[in-house]
């Protein structure tokens, strides 16, 4: 059996979004920390998917006894960049008991008739979840100021109100994990192209992508905005090469695991006598 | 590489609970309509998560363009029947974005004001998706039942709510799919035992777990009653045998892939000329 291949650097540390940073240096095609191949990185997210279920499991008993740990992942991307992949990969490690999943479409009219983070509240994790969010509050900031849906200053104080949001939610027992899948715009026109390539893949075809393809530029530099404002020590920004997907699958679990690690979770003690209890079940 | 064995009679056929259907006559060990080993049914179980992947998909991308099919899987078992085990490995082979899992946990003071269907109802599967209930609303006639929290009359009224509530489910596009997880008393007992035996287990043992064990036969007259009144055409009941883990597992599997294959799934057509959006495409 060949033996597993890990990072040489943690991704908390390579793919963390800190001061100076710039998402225009980053190359989606890298894979920043982890010199190992394609077939090293699958075999190394199957060799420590056991682990991340573990832990996992741990977090949600100790929830059962009182605490008031819990995780939320947000993914932010372009589209095609593979949300739905590590969505899938990540969930399905996991008990769905222990997971709050939550894909944010485009909002209601009685969601756009409140505040932008009315919507998003009521979504954030219980104690000893795993929360999961397929886009966020972040498309407040992204879309709506790529297309001028809010002015500046609108923008401005939703960044303001979006960390003191997720600070609220870190002094809650939350660990917050914000990944953006970086792909290459050329990367997305492949991934179009095979989509319409493939029958089985037309219906999540749409013309309205192309459309927001055409403003790629005006993005990145909402992402950048974003970043510059929002990427706090409660609430770390991570921005993740996605162009090989294996990469990305790997860098995520590395990200939720660590997040996990931290909370140094052990199983709950009994708060039985096991003895008497497995006397009474044998007599039963 | 070993053949594929599959069933010899479909559970759709000898799990059905029908007229003059006795849960006492069947036997948990039992492995119906399949000849095959423990191996054969993982090997089974493996071949057959592609499949079901693949209709789940297509039953999600047929909602996008206003279908309205969608699927129930109702789960309910005494503990440790693995109810858990069963909806991990259902999740795990599906996209998180179409199910909707929920697990029914003793109501709350605001659920108890209301009629026992109204937290069901907020629950329900939209378009689309795959639902599913750890536990549902037949714990209003179960353990109510058996500890006599509602009178006769009410259990009564409610066989009735329930058949009309799922009928309308049913009119309105819902394949509903109820399984009972059917473990003998014994099974239960060396299960208990084993969760005493391995501390990160512990979490999950309750001494509540006894005190409805002591009442097993009164609940086995619960489940024989709910399935005398509620296994209808729009809403069968099955019981599946489940101290061997591995046929529980493939029943399920194959319950929830008929189901699926009843509405006959298809890719939807494009609703836009491929070449052009491909040219489109090619050239942004």
């Amino acid at each position: 059996m060949a033996s597993i291949v890990g990072f040489d650097q943690h991704p908390s540390d390579t793919l963390r979004v800190g001061k100076g940073f710039s998402l225009a240096a980053v190359d989606p095609e890298a894979t920043p920390g982890y010199s190992g191949s394609k077939a090293d990185g699958e075999a190394l997210l199957a060799d420590l998917d056991g682990k991340l279920t573990e832990l996992q499991e741990k977090l949600f008993a100790e929830s059962r006894f009182g605490g008031k740990n819990r995780i939320l992942l947000v993914l932010q991307a372009m589209d095609t960049a593979g949300k739905g992949g590590i969505v899938n990969h990540v969930m399905a490690t996991m008990d769905p008991q222990g997971v709050q999943f939550k894909a944010f479409k485009a909002p209601s009219e009685l969601e756009k008739s409140y505040d932008f983070l009315w919507r998003i509240e009521k979504e954030v994790p219980a104690a000893g979840m795993v929360g999961i969010f397929d886009r966020s509050h972040y498309e407040d900031v992204l879309i709506h100021r790529v297309h001028n849906w809010a002015t500046p200053d609108e923008i401005t104080r939703r960044y303001r109100a979006i960390n003191e949001f997720e600070a609220r939610q870190a002094d809650a027992g939350t660990r917050i994990v914000k990944v953006m899948l970086n792909i290459s715009k050329d990367e997305q026109k492949s991934r179009l192209l095979a989509r319409l390539d493939n029958p089985a893949k037309h219906w999540k075809y749409s013309s309205g992508d192309l459309k927001e393809r055409a403003f790629w530029e005006d993005y990145m530099a909402a992402y950048q905005a974003a970043f510059n404002e929002t990427s706090t020590a409660a609430a770390p920004w991570y921005v993740v090469p996605a162009n090989k997907k294996w990469y990305a699958r790997i860098a995520v679990q590395q990200l939720v695991m660590s997040a996990l690690s931290d909370f140094r979770l052990e199983w709950p003690k009994a708060a039985f006598d096991v003895e008497v209890e497995r006397e009474l079940v044998a007599r039963s």
